[in-house]
């Protein structure tokens, strides 16, 4: 086991009807909360005058239109609104996206900086401090702290860490009026995000492979059982508890970690626009193949412990084990392959180009360079 | 799934190395540092020097003598030196009995009132803050927010709740040096920790069951190793970080529990003076096998993921699993039966009046009175 540092301060505050604790969560020193939303669900689902009954008797201002991947141009506007009207917490109502803009507000507030040049600095610990209210499970956002910033000008997108939001608010109920689609991206969110951090060097630690394999275990059983019955509370509660246990850091005690399929599939998102979600599907059983060598052991321990593979070849198994991977995907309504998205070479090459440009390999191992992310999304044709 | 509030703020430093990261971790603005110690291993396996090392430059002050099942009559002569001293920070270095108590000091220095009272108000929060550097993993309490104090003059033992430590530091070469019964005490008293949250009712977390079934798993599986190679590092970081994972909340989201043979164990102790794993590896079998019918789904559960038990009827299998059980801790060299540590009918009589007394049931369901704690007792015989 390598050593470690975890902290993890978030208050989790989860379950039917909790909405209704929002007042007591905000401390009473707060003078002015900024309420920030993305582009308008939550009125239609309820979600709204919940928070708005709940936040009765406090001071509030509203600052509507995050959009998915969080565009720091839109960021700007929420900030200047916020120095204007002197708020001093931050309430983010939505999905990832919402909460991972709200952490690029809490951080400008008490900053002089462009926003672009925080995320730039990969590192702000002077913020606001905010808590969410979770819609839609998928990022983790709600207890980590990290998130992910688009610049719509440049066609990038990059992550930074700052603060942890303070609490987190998570009713299942929010989450029935989910479109199918966001359901399945954040399905297949929360199993990358767990495999991120799971599928690299074998027997690092016993209880960091066991706690994964168990949340792998739980989206695998649960994601055809939510798309039969998606408002089922006991489903959606896992589901909920699963994306967001699955990027907190209570898996990564002490073991390495990848993130190459995500760093791909944010430039596929920066490029094309396509659901985050989405795009991982797409390039996880590349990643999969191209490195079968070297994830050879952990693919086997995978194949075995989370889909029960037992007979066969060695090379049998491991294939066996990227097949149910992509299978995993497809039976959640996803495509796996690029060409089904029109994602094409103009967009391999260019990945390849920033993936050079970047100056350092990805991966566990430090050897994805724009040659590997080339051949990984060749794989993914 | 249960509502939950989830809140764990201590932050975990992990490894080898890691007391000389002490300094760091105490903040620049705390005057004077209390450190409490046990009975004196410490100045035998090196971890004195390395504290001292690391505090070079500090004001502190040491309090030694925190005894096995902290006594409220040593902790009094803490809080006096504490408050004559002005004492501002604690660091406790040594195993759940030197940080329970120490979490009863944070708590004395801030209160005009007796320790014992503290006790009983079953709940403090104004606390002096405090650190931690385990040397012997257990208990669990370097990372949750209990403590179990005992009252020497009335053979009690209670446990209340306080605030978590800022940090603890775990290196899990401190542990090389243990005696061997330490060790198989703390691999039972883990196990129990989990089984006391694991074995209720079935079917409420998906996610908590698989993440208490691979923590049991571990425990399992790391127990015979460590006792052939008490040294081997990776193997006592694995059952470390099992130790603190298994009482620290991480299983316990949206689940009900038990803790009736905590609470027995604890009597027993309190009664006999027997350390508290032990206990505990004698009244398990027991209360499995009183509470075999309201706890039968969860048992065959158990018995098929735990010890992969999946063949005879319904009877058979739980028979088994509590057969498994009760050998897990005699292969430990722990006594499972209470004749073989001379605990009789004197003690069972006593344990019933105190379980009416309460005048309210324990356990999952709510009853376990003085009579089933009893047929629990009777059965270990």
């Amino acid at each position: 086991m390598k050593n470690f540092t975890f902290y993890n301060p978030t208050r989790l505050v989860f379950g039917k009807g909790s909405i209704a604790r929002l007042g007591r969560e905000i401390p009473a020193s707060v003078s002015r909360i900024m309420v920030t939303f993305g582009g308008g669900s939550v009125r239609r689902n309820g979600v709204y005058e919940q928070v708005i009954e709940a936040l009765k008797g406090r001071d509030v201002v509203e600052f509507w239109g995050i959009e998915p991947n969080p565009a720091v141009e839109t960021l700007r506007k929420a900030v200047a609104l916020g120095k204007e009207k002197g708020v001093d917490f931050l309430l983010a109502v939505g999905g990832g996206s919402v909460i991972d803009g709200t952490k690029l507000i809490a951080a400008g507030l008490k900053s002089e900086r462009d926003l672009w040049d925080l995320v730039l600095s990969r590192r702000v610990t002077d913020t606001v401090p905010m808590g969410t209210v979770l819609t839609l499970p998928a990022t983790g956002s709600e207890m980590n702290n990290g998130a992910v910033i688009s610049r719509t000008e440049t066609h990038e997108k990059l992550d930074f860490h700052c603060s942890y939001p303070v609490f987190s608010i998570l009713d299942p109920e929010v989450t029935f009026s989910l479109p199918a689609r966001q359901v399945a991206c954040g399905l297949a969110d929360t199993f990358v995000h767990i495999m991120e951090q799971y599928m690299t060097t074998p027997r690092q630690s016993r209880i960091m492979d066991e706690w994964a394999e168990g949340l792998l275990r739980t989206v695998i059983e649960i994601a055809p059982k939510i798309q039969a019955d998606p408002k089922n509370y006991d489903l959606m509660a896992d589901f909920m508890l699963s994306a967001t246990m699955g990027l907190n850091g209570f898996i990564t005690m002490g073991v390495t970690e990848d993130w190459v399929t995500h760093m791909i599939g944010h430039e596929i998102t920066a490029l094309n626009g396509i659901t985050h979600g989405a795009t991982l599907a797409m390039v996880l059983p590349g990643t999969l193949r191209v490195l079968r060598e070297q994830k050879g052991d952990k693919l086997l321990q995978y194949g075995e412990r989370v889909w029960g593979i037992r007979d066969g070849s060695r090379e049998e198994r491991i294939d066996r084990a990227i097949e149910k991977t992509e299978g995993f995907f497809r039976a959640l309504g996803l495509s796996t392959r690029l060409g089904e998205e029109h994602v094409g070479e103009e967009t391999i090459a260019e990945i390849e180009r920033r993936f050079n440009e970047r100056g350092y390999a990805l991966g566990e191992a430090g050897n994805v360079t724009g040659a590997v992310a080339r051949k990984i999304l060749e794989c993914c044709k």
